[in-house]
């Protein structure tokens, strides 16, 4: 385990996850509450909300007002995520902290799927934003490959099919004069294996050694945390993740579509690897209750429901 | 990963999980039902009932029951616990294949709250039960050290007392002329992490080298599979776990004790990493999803919920 990180960085999306797949209602108190009390945990990067069609996505028709209504603490980052330049137009009249990301799907067959728009279409488009981000200074700073581990619709991915799709957003960042502060590798759809992981990330880090690079993976199948083990491992410092298990993909083609890896479970198993997330994590523990408690269901956090370690060790031995 | 193992068994552990922490009441007949069924999907090791106390544990009443009824299919070991004697003279009369094991925690005072017996109680009583399976014809093949990495009374537990117990299991099975086929790690109440994996069974296989060790993992904290690719990648090829995930630990001292890990989803990892289970999986997950029926409520398998990537394999690009 010689490349393990010493610290990762926690990118938390379960505002945003849960939001959008929860069939609520949630009122727009109870999600500024949740995105209010994650960011006094430490986290220091909260993706609050999508700014989306509320047709499609109802849950995030009060995004603008929920960015509002946050009381923001210093030194932490409140994210949004937009698909397209009418959500930039709506997200950049709020006070979060709108970047621009370069994303592509490694699937085409998904891509058409979920944003009706081919490989090639995309990159035109995210040209277009490239474009609108430069306008109106929005700062560009990372990158996604979608379906990096395989898709429903075309099934395994070759991992050069992923480093091909890095490539591509690389070049078109660098054609605007932009270096990118990381890409994403995404499990969209719950196809990796800790196997993959190191077929993709080690092809991806071999080809480009000196770019950070983050893992985006959902618990479809169960081995969300091993992937992460895995990822560790090879040294990856970055994670997406959803404080409880919040969400999962409303366009993955089928039911069982899981959220991300839960965030206090994989901060529990950092820090038991001496590996510093900065988080708290009992504080965490009381997000994710909160998160329960809001959305009237039980989540897949495993540790919210068996506890943190913090009060045996405190009274070992009694 | 080069210590992967090619091949892991695998002592499926559900009924016996399940049907000891159910609220039940569970009939006979379901019981048998789920016992047939896994033992077709080509585990080869399934542990059906445990002989104790009914009024302790009310949802075992009918073990005798069941082990009669069970329809065997040849090569199937169906196996059963017994905590003492009494439960062994239950267990004999039956035709399951009852073997005995030797077992210890390494917390004395989980062994003390979980049987009423401390460390050397515990030894004490094992020689009683050696001699019976002696005098019985009964083989003793394994041994177990329970709360091997962690405990909810005494906090951390250091490597070494783990390696002392299992060297106290040894020396006793030494004593009696047995060469145990194996000896369990137990992560009986949910403290593993990837990192304490790696100390205890490094230790311990540092300590006797040729000694096959086995895990029996909780994910009570959600790293459990994590817990078991730490393993895989210190070539352990041997695990316990549950199908669906049933089970829990009723005796571990707080209601959130999750089941061991769930089966499918472990296999589903081992087969991603082409680590040969020699299960079939979609017959496996069809076995977690008649669990979830005969319990009545959702059960933590994930990939019985998220499905197989067979179909999608068989469906890609069309």
């Amino acid at each position: 385990m010689t490349d393990l990180p010493k610290r990762v960085d926690i990118h938390e999306e379960g505002p945003r996850e849960g939001f959008q797949i929860e069939p609520g209602p949630i009122s727009t108190a109870d999600k500024v509450r949740f995105c209010e009390a994650l960011a006094e945990t430490g986290l220091h990067d909260v993706q609050c909300v999508s700014f989306v069609d509320p047709r499609r996505v109802p849950g995030m028709a009060d995004a603008v007002e929920v960015a509002q209504s946050i009381r923001r603490r210093p030194g932490v980052h409140y994210s949004a995520i937009a698909l397209n330049l009418r959500g930039y137009e709506r997200a950049i009249q709020t006070p979060l902290d709108i970047t621009g990301g370069l994303q592509m799907s490694a699937s085409n067959t998904f891509s058409i799927r979920n944003t009706n728009k081919d490989n090639a279409e995309t990159l035109a488009e995210q040209r277009r934003q490239l474009e609108f981000f430069r306008d109106r200074g929005i700062p560009v700073d990372s990158g996604i490959v979608m379906t990096a581990f395989g898709c429903n619709f075309e099934g395994g991915i070759a991992p050069e099919t992923v480093r091909d799709c890095v490539g591509s957003l690389l070049a078109l960042a660098d054609e605007f004069g932009i270096t990118l502060d990381r890409v994403r590798l995404a499990d969209t759809v719950g196809w990796a294996s800790p196997a993959s992981i190191q077929r993709v990330v080690g092809l991806v880090r071999e080809t480009w050694p000196s770019l950070r690079l983050a893992l985006h993976l959902h618990d479809t199948r169960g081995t969300g945390l091993a992937n992460a083990l895995m990822g560790l491992q090879m040294g990856i410092d970055s994670f997406d993740s959803s404080c409880a298990g919040l969400g999962g993909c409303p366009f993955a083609g089928h039911r069982g579509a899981a959220g991300n890896i839960c965030t206090e479970d994989l901060v529990f198993m950092c820090e038991e690897m001496g590996i510093e997330t900065g988080i708290d994590l009992d504080a965490l523990i009381e997000c994710a209750r909160m998160a329960e408690d809001i959305v009237a269901h039980p989540l897949p956090g495993k540790i919210m429901h068996g506890g943190s370690l913090t009060k045996y060790r405190q009274g070992a031995h009694t």
